[in-house]
């Protein structure tokens, strides 16, 4: 049995604990580790029984209470001490899993990993991450929510942890870091991304200068920075546009008989077009700067969005990130 | 010969002059105004040359100098007295022309409007508003760029004057109003939005609340109120987008041959669709809250946006959006 242990919170998220549960017995089919199953024991057995797996590599830490989507974060996460999302980022602070995931509520998972994980010494404020896919391979797009309002410092600080990210999960060495601005100019921005500009030419990070939103797709950076508002409104209105094109497209692709033809034979490479576009297939958000690993998954995730982030914790304690970001706000290199 | 006068900017945009000038002739087949020709007038005349049009109806103004793309806004604005944008702008400000339309550099624009043309008495900030094509028709999305930190009570009357352009001109009653933020519930969002949020609560708007991102491309509201920076990034990372994942369908569809079979006929459908998606079509951003009218065109504008500008002008003009805002700040309810 491996040592690593990865806890998932099976009550949380749209589709939990059905397809949540699902996703931690496909995930057994590659890896060696343990997946923890955090939630109401009874449903999670009840799940399991569906599927016969190796029972040597799951646990289950019985949670009685939930977090709902539409609670206050700090309230929430201060009152409900059983609930799965507590008690699994509990067993990340004590050492007693590497990692733990949940496609719950995203405001209570990051108040609750600030407060129990925990930041890494030096690191003013954690971040979300999340690749983005674009023509030319993954942009890690960071922060994505995590804070709403951010110092210029922060900005150099998630531009550090990235670098540090994309070097080592991406094999990217000296990954190109770009800020997301409305120009290409060093003076166009909000005061904010001036100044974070400014910061960011004294670093010895491989900054590219503004990266224009018109060219986030084209693959302009490895990582990009931006304050979570922005990082967010750039998310959700990616996926809300995607969803809505591929809706037009099939409409009107079906609005004559001639394309209807067409589109019989188009479907297959539109298909797998939508895969190369889809978030699901990249995992979740890790979010950076915890003494631990905690990933955000989609609320709307689905078995293979779970998967797709147990592999990404995988990935991410194999190579070891947190001591790595830990050591490069160690030497100093934080100003 | 009728009253109104457009004034055009022959000078400012990538297809400067050849493509303006061309718009221009061919806006004159519709409307009865005359349009006023902005520019260095041997080149103007040398393209005009090139149509046959009603000689009636178009005027040269001659200017001298050009501001160009990389100039800082104000100094242009302020050396560059003979240039086509600063002869517009004055042109518009001594009611010599009723609108005028720009292409060129979009910080001058600004600064020149404000300066020259003036603002309306309780406007703080005059903001940059786009049309966006969702499924199901435009919405108003403001500011796109013109103010890039905003405070809240800015966003209070961006949405004052989206709704009297929106009522009027795409003859909504009582459009509805919401602020881009980054989740539905009230308490979503950064500082800014929070408190905007409350802002536009006390008005008399048809304020829907928070209009997620995600959502923005459904058309959940008529008019749509953001920051100059997110409006911006909004604007281009929907323009980069289309043009990634239509390139990306086109080469996925050209991929094997039996796709492309599919692909031939499919064509015609996809390019319809193209068509609703291009802004190009909607014509320019009028910016609101100056005592009189003054549009910013794409950079990248072709005859055809020139097209859409002028009747977006006509619009306007035939609306009298201007004394139609005047009266809404006017009578006190920009609290």
């Amino acid at each position: 049995m491996s040592k690593v242990r990865i806890a998932v919170d099976c009550m949380g998220g749209d589709n939990a604990p059905t397809e949540i549960v699902k996703g931690c017995v496909e995930a057994l089919k590659t890896g060696d580790d343990t997946l923890v199953l955090v939630g109401k024991s009874g449903i999670i057995n009840s799940e399991l029984s569906k599927y016969k797996y190796d029972k040597e590599r799951i646990e289950i830490v019985d949670a009685p209470e939930v977090i709902e989507n539409d609670e206050i974060p700090t309230n929430a996460i201060r009152r409900k001490k059983n609930s799965s999302m507590v008690l699994g980022l509990n067993l990340v602070k004590e050492g007693k899993a590497n990692a733990f995931i949940s496609a719950g509520n995203t405001g209570a998972l990051l108040a609750g990993a600030t407060v129990i994980v925990g930041r890494i010494k030096g690191v003013e404020r954690p971040c979300l991450a999340t690749l983005i896919p674009t023509e030319k391979g993954p942009s890690l797009l960071m922060d994505v929510g995590a804070n709403t309002d951010c110092k210029p410092n922060y900005i150099v600080q998630f531009a550090k942890m990235g670098s540090v990210y994309f070097e080592n999960v991406m094999g990217v060495k000296n990954p190109k870091v770009g800020i997301v601005n409305i120009g290409v100019e060093e003076e166009k921005g909000n005061l904010m991304t001036r100044e974070a500009h400014k910061l960011l030419n004294e670093t010895d990070l491989n900054f590219i200068g503004n990266a224009e939103a018109r060219d986030l797709l084209t693959h302009v950076a490895d990582v990009l920075v931006c304050d979570g508002f922005v990082g967010n409104i750039i998310l959700k209105f990616g996926e809300g546009m995607a969803t809505t094109l591929f809706r037009m497209v099939k409409n009107s692709l079906m609005s004559s008989f001639i394309a209807k033809i067409g589109a019989v034979l188009c479907l297959k490479p539109i298909k797998a077009l939508v895969k190369t576009m889809d978030y699901s297939e990249v995992g979740g958000a890790p979010f950076l700067g915890l003494t631990s690993l905690v990933v955000k998954a989609h609320g709307a995730s689905n078995a293979k969005a779970i998967v797709g982030a147990v592999n990404q914790c995988r990935s991410f304690i194999e190579k070891d990130i947190v001591n790595k970001i830990q050591k490069k706000f160690k030497l100093g290199l934080d100003k």
